[in-house]
């Protein structure tokens, strides 16, 4: 089957069914994908906080009532409990388990925050003739923790993480236009060139994902990364919290094109 | 004085103090200005919620922490008790009064919310030699209540509220590219041409504000407002709000360009 053609509510029934298990990159082409958090309510209005204060790093596509599975606006009638292919349960900030189905785990309390993902400016940076290295090379993007502060908020705090892209150096000012239009997925870098000046002292060794190829005449891009409010959930530590597992992904319906109007 | 010229501290400064208690149109040239709405910590979330779900009507620039006065982002140090020239006070939905000052009301539970004006866009078109007919004209801009309904959440519901600005036909496509720049701001209009299919019944009866003169050619154009807010607050009946009076806003230390990115 290909996945890259199927709608986003055709390849959500096959994760729903447990047939599709894995990472959701190159799924449903031109559809928004997304990062899931989901928090008891009682820890719902300081993340909500922390998002708005991060807009860069946890730009919000959606946030559920509370208690309610179902989503309304960024995909209609999807359930949050089981459209992503694998979810991770974190207890005091501890990873405790991966699981492809969070109903028996769904409470009445639980917040589900939806936040945009870098997918969708690959996209476009593909369209434009922009290299991807880590697609050129088949991998996941590298991603660093930095010394960035976010604004806490309540009981969240915690630094930066960044996605890294080599650019060649005359396709900077071009990629700073194409994802400086979709502030929804991140928006423009937030550093160009000197990963030790945002506290990266090893390119060659990310902090999540693999390490891609750095060619002559490029230079390190770094974006905000939808691994930021994961990290931040980590570092603070709340009793429970939900996330998707890294690369598996929420599919909406909403094409990337409409993230930036 | 030239209240234009001024610093947005200095007349700050200067409505602190009592000597500036009317309108903020035309202040601080370049500089942001901010709609208030302040409400108890346990109402605090659904406001939060429900911005997030309407940003084009409530574009949140700040949120202070739960009863901070003094603003950190976008005017750092500022006291949101005595910085605005006139405040008003609303119980269950009703207004109560109008005071230059809520030091004797503020609360350990109180959050503010500050959120984007049109005045920001304002500048722009002008500086684009559209035309703004009510500075032109010396008065408010007309305000309506629409048949748009918001996106509810929790306690909070209502029809979004539009400003109107009739705009020369062969200028709308540029008046669209301008504010749509600007999403903090409200951004691009969402409604062009017919009041009608918006529930607007009479333009020459705006539900807030002052009609202005439509010419021969023009346009009415329609941005979503911040009185919408207020207006939900007002719908919403919630125990207790504080808002600012409409025309007399918090100013910013923010440049209005500076909101585009």
């Amino acid at each position: 089957m290909n996945t890259a053609t199927m709608t986003p509510s055709e390849i959500r029934r096959l994760i729903r069914d447990g047939r599709i298990t894995g990472p959701t990159a190159g799924m449903c082409a031109g559809y928004a994908q997304a990062n899931l958090v989901v928090l008891p309510k009682e820890l719902a209005y300081d993340f909500l906080l922390f998002a708005q204060r991060n807009p860069k790093s946890c730009p919000l596509l959606e946030v559920s009532d509370t208690g309610e599975r179902l989503l309304n606006t960024i995909a209609k009638g999807a359930d949050i409990a089981t459209d992503i292919p694998l979810y991770r349960i974190y207890r005091d900030g501890n990873l405790e388990q991966e699981t492809t189905d969070i109903s028996e785990y769904w409470r009445g309390d639980f917040v589900s925050f939806l936040i945009g993902c870098s997918f969708s400016f690959e996209a476009a940076l593909l369209e434009a003739d922009i290299p991807v290295r880590h697609i050129e090379e088949g991998c996941n993007v590298p991603m660093y923790r930095t010394n960035i502060p976010c604004t806490p908020a309540g009981i969240f705090h915690g630094n930066m993480v960044v996605s890294m892209r080599p650019i060649p150096m005359e396709l900077i000012p071009r990629s700073i236009l194409i994802t400086g239009e979709m502030p929804r997925v991140h928006g423009f870098p937030v550093h160009i060139g000197s990963p030790e000046r945002i506290g990266i002292h090893n390119l060659g060794q990310p902090d999540y994902g693999d390490m891609v190829t750095v060619r002559d005449g490029e230079v390190p891009v770094f974006w905000p990364c939808g691994v930021t409010p994961q990290n931040v959930v980590m570092e603070s530590r709340p009793p429970f919290a939900i996330t998707h597992a890294p690369g598996h992904m929420f599919i909406t319906d909403i094409k990337n094109t409409l993230l930036k109007y």
